[in-house]
């Protein structure tokens, strides 16, 4: 039995129960999130030490913090110490996207690392494992594949992203129709190239019961990567991202058809006047699915500050309905991979978008937070203010710097300080300049 | 002869043509709009060195830094490396907010150091002097604040922010209404006090023609201030703030017929859905008048992070409408003035908003921007995308903090490289992993 399987079934199962608890809504509301396939709760049966998270409809946005072995100098206790610091900051749950190394080892002590999902995208280890084993990545093959597919699930994977929607006729249509940057998924680069290579169909789309079979035995969440993920503003919403998006709809039915939790990830590079739609189209042809976006970034142009866009549309985007939100770090778009403060920032910034959206969606708790913190401002408890800051330890950092100056100004005044006047006449603590 | 009066009258003038020629727009565009009052051009007469911008509708958002002395310790030469600091990273205009030491001075040297719009806030002068002159802020005259504003305006202050629309009506409003946090506008609270003490309704007020004439005479632009301004999201929209933008609706209508140009300051702390309709608001009862934002900040609980809060809710409230951006910087909320590098950082996360509205809004240029870089990102081109980076010099930084990961990555495939099918079957320069 799957979640979504004993959701069918009407049972309300003890990691929906707990998740009610954590978003304070009812265990029944989860359970039907679960039932409709608007909920999923990444939690693989051979997982060990999960406190397990829901993602969906009606509950907290969540955000996800990519690390992972990324050429020779990477370290694997690096790569340990990014998911402290993620986790830390708040990340709801974590990618171990390794390319290289030893990957085996990576997943296993990312497992062990922390007690929130993990995802990994097998895809990787698969194409590395083929270069050593057979030459090339290119001569993978499909049982390569999905012994990897087996061998991660088996660990206990939460959930797997899976390019299960890149066909033929989307990569043919993206070259048709003349997209700017044709193609910015890694893995969705290594797989289309396998793909042209090998003359070869998709073998995550023609098999997909393979997929479907491996997720449906240990529970693993399956995450459908977009190989068509626009890499700038001026693809956004073109033929070819949204043809993959159509077929990842028909993916999203078959899986729930079998048991399966799914979600679909998304862009990637969107305009704030693409943003609304975007989310929109995905929930009417993924039949609500919770969407997993990656940023998404609102302009083309901020290197060295993408989280900060990413924020932008992040907020964006999870007012509008999505429910993960995929960091984006200031090391994006530089050529290289985040360091731990670049990991910290990533998250916070996430963060702050996903709250943002949770305050104007009305999700339960959101406005409660920033009412408690603001009451604390109006009553110029110090104290209160900082425990309260979604990070504390920044706030705190930042207030201490401070120099005395603004004890200082206050000198101008004396006892006949206008803001006395005020805060007597408004019945509030009392205020100084 | 103000900007606007010239325009009334069917004239361009030398900075329309100038302003037209930098937005890539017609003279005849601009004209219309100072006509219309929908667009200002802040350009004391007495000014020197200014480069005139315009703001306001069809032009490219903009974005104002604050500096300005606060307390004892605080150093002309600091904030003045604040300006170049602000302007070095793409910002607009600055305001001089000095609240204390020598305000002259440093008025003098602002407009000295920068070719942008200035603005100041002449109340924090005239408090400043009464505390000093009279033996307290709330023994201000009425006489004392319009000699200061005179005064700022004969030195070439480019526009003026003004609490006109504070009248003691909304401070009972906010009184009775049992805001959370009734009063966060420093201006505003000594503004207040000074009211209440005294039982005299606000002077800028009941002798906003004498703010009118010193405008006039000068071409100040004014920027109405919000003493409402909601300190917390869940003040947004209340009947104070409201209150207070009716009023200022008719000061726009007012200034308008004295040929004074104005535009209108507002919030503050919005939610995501409320920003849609606050800018609407205001450009329903202010006539179209250009919105001038402080950020607005998304959340209350961001506190160290305000940058990027106020990043989220300048790239709504612009791309809903709003002009003018002023920036937020990481020290807001933790009760000390922003640092240089906090300058910057505040700027660059205001612009990244803005710029994202001006793509979804379609302002002339930014698209091209971003498709400049993208097809020097496609091209593998570093240099082209790092000096058309938002920020060459960050983007470069972290560029060359990079290691030699990824080159070695690639060592894995050999000349089997999917990258490199995919890139040729594309047509498109040649990837690497």
């Amino acid at each position: 039995m799957t979640q979504l399987s004993e959701a069918l079934a009407g049972n309300i199962t003890a990691a929906m129960k707990f998740i009610a608890e954590k978003e304070g809504i009812e265990p029944e509301q989860v359970r039907q999130g679960v039932a409709e396939g608007v909920i999923v709760i990444p939690a693989n049966k051979q997982r060990k030490g999960l406190i397990p998270t829901g993602i969906g409809t009606g509950l907290r946005t969540k955000v996800s913090a990519s690390v992972g072995l990324y050429g020779a100098r990477a370290s694997i206790d690096v790569e340990l110490e990014k998911i402290e610091v993620a986790v830390d900051a708040g990340a709801d749950c974590v990618m171990d996207l390794s390319v290289s190394g030893d990957i085996d080892a990576m997943r296993k002590k990312s497992l062990a690392a922390t007690s929130t999902p993990v995802g990994t995208l097998p895809l990787y280890q698969a194409i590395a494992e083929a270069a050593v084993k057979r030459g090339s990545p290119l001569k993978m093959t499909a049982d390569d594949l999905f012994e990897v597919i087996e061998r991660q699930a088996a660990d206990g994977v939460d959930f797997l992203a899976l390019h299960c929607g890149t066909t033929m006729g989307v990569i043919q249509r993206a070259k048709s129709e003349g997209r700017i940057d044709p193609l910015v998924s890694y893995g969705g680069s290594h797989l289309i190239g396998w793909m042209i290579h090998n003359r070869e169909e998709n073998p995550l789309y023609t098999q997909y019961d393979r997929v479907l079979e491996i997720a449906r035995k240990y529970d693993v969440t399956l995450s459908l990567a977009d190989g068509m993920r626009p890499g700038c503003v001026a693809d956004s919403l073109d033929g070819a991202q949204v043809h993959e998006l159509v077929i990842l709809g028909e993916m999203v039915r078959r899986a729930r058809e079998a048991g399966v939790q799914i979600m679909v990830k998304g862009p990637g590079h969107v305009p704030l006047n693409h943003i609304d739609a975007t989310v929109t189209l995905q929930k009417s042809l993924c039949r609500g699915a919770p969407y997993f976006v990656f940023g998404p970034v609102v302009t083309d142009i901020a290197s060295g500050y993408d989280h900060i866009s990413g924020a932008i549309g992040g907020a964006i985007a999870a007012w509008a309905g999505a429910e993960l939100i995929c960091y984006v770090t200031a090391a994006e778009h530089i050529g290289s991979i985040p360091d731990v403060t670049q990991v910290r920032e990533g998250v916070i910034a996430a963060r702050i978008g996903a709250h943002a959206a949770d305050l104007a969606k009305g999700i339960n708790g959101a406005a409660d937070w920033d009412l408690r913190l603001s009451r604390a401002r109006k009553e110029l408890d110090w104290e209160a203010q900082l425990n309260l800051a979604l990070d504390p330890k920044r706030a705190r950092e930042l207030r201490s710097r401070r120099s005395e100056e603004s004890s200082e100004a206050c000198a101008m005044c004396g006892k006949y300080c206008a803001m006395k006047v005020v805060s007597q006449y408004l019945g509030i603590a009392e205020r100084t300049c």
